[in-house]
């Protein structure tokens, strides 16, 4: 397989799980600052112009809870995911759309605010709110979803490797991390694995 | 099982789904004209105080992605997804997710940009870029994503049912959904449905 990422994004979560799962597979770096997930050849692997994307033999896969939960279906010795059992795996969909569709996009408007908006000083507006969303979000993943001392209790998942992976920005977000003492225990174990500490290796600029 | 959803919501999608699986459910309105969502008694189904929220007799799940593929997974006779081809079940997980983080989030701005940011002119600036996002959106799902005559081709899915779900907010967006002639077909098939009629039926406000 190919794995498409760029550095200090998302696709670190994808590139963790595939280290952790045994796959063999090919790293490929899109520079951003180049803008190479605009370019011709990269949209034919991803129309939609982002990282990560996943070529299998099969065909492409994009999302990345969509990843995570192919990852965790090819390679079940690797224990990612609890799939095969729809209620467990859906437990764990459901904190990575969580992740996803809440906290990634309220981190986005910090960093990619054009999306949503043209005016500049909405966009300003957008960045000062941040640190208030990002902070609501890791308060309900404290208090409610994380149930120690993994997301969905003694069975390490997927579900570890993406919150790690959020958790991350949280320090360019403006938000300590030490405000939620199991989010940041959590990463600390996290930051302890031979697989975490070889992707994030790869992600200088 | 219990289904909690509010009208006019993305919790058609599930709503729809549960109709289709064959599955005993409960249909349990909430009403966000009285804030019904962020009740005490609400919040303890679904801490983020949003819909839809699916309680099983083993716990509860949230996340409409989540909620479709536990519904396909649980209930593998009504065939609403390929639950033992870990490939292609993933395609669908990338077009829900693609549904859930990128399109429900770009027309969430119109309706809900109090989540993002404060500002009142930033809030009418970003209701401006709405229409510009959604087209964006759904061009790339009818050049890209809808193989046809259902998502993933000839098997209708959980796909079609959430794709259906959020074609029907462009109007309200003030994006003519006949620009897109896959996805305005897509829509009419999904209208002749009895279940769709079903659950369409529930949506009074």
């Amino acid at each position: 397989m190919n794995f498409y990422y760029a550095p200090k994004t998302c696709a670190i979560a994808s590139h963790i799980a595939l280290e952790e799962s045994g796959a063999a597979y090919e790293s490929i770096r899109i520079d951003f600052s180049k803008t190479e997930q605009r370019s011709t050849d990269y949209l034919k692997i991803n129309p939609k112009g982002r990282v990560p994307a996943l070529v299998t033999d099969r065909g492409i896969i994009t999302e990345t809870p969509a990843i995570l939960a192919f990852i965790a279906q090819s390679f079940p010795e690797a224990e990612l995911a609890p799939v095969n059992d729809p209620f467990e795996f859906a437990q764990i969909q459901a904190f990575n759309n969580y992740l996803c569709a809440t906290v990634h996009v309220a981190h986005a408007h910090r960093v990619r605010g054009i999306r949503w908006v043209d005016d500049p000083a909405a966009i300003e507006a957008m960045k000062q709110k941040v640190p208030q969303t990002m902070s609501e979000c890791f308060s309900l993943i404290e208090e409610e979803m994380l149930i120690g001392p993994w997301v969905t209790g003694e069975t390490y998942s997927i579900g570890d490797i993406y919150l790690f992976t959020i958790s991350q920005w949280l320090e360019g977000d403006s938000v300590d991390i030490n405000q939620f003492p199991n989010v940041a225990d959590h990463a600390q174990r996290m930051l302890a694995r031979p697989s975490v500490q070889k992707i994030l290796a790869l992600q200088t600029v």
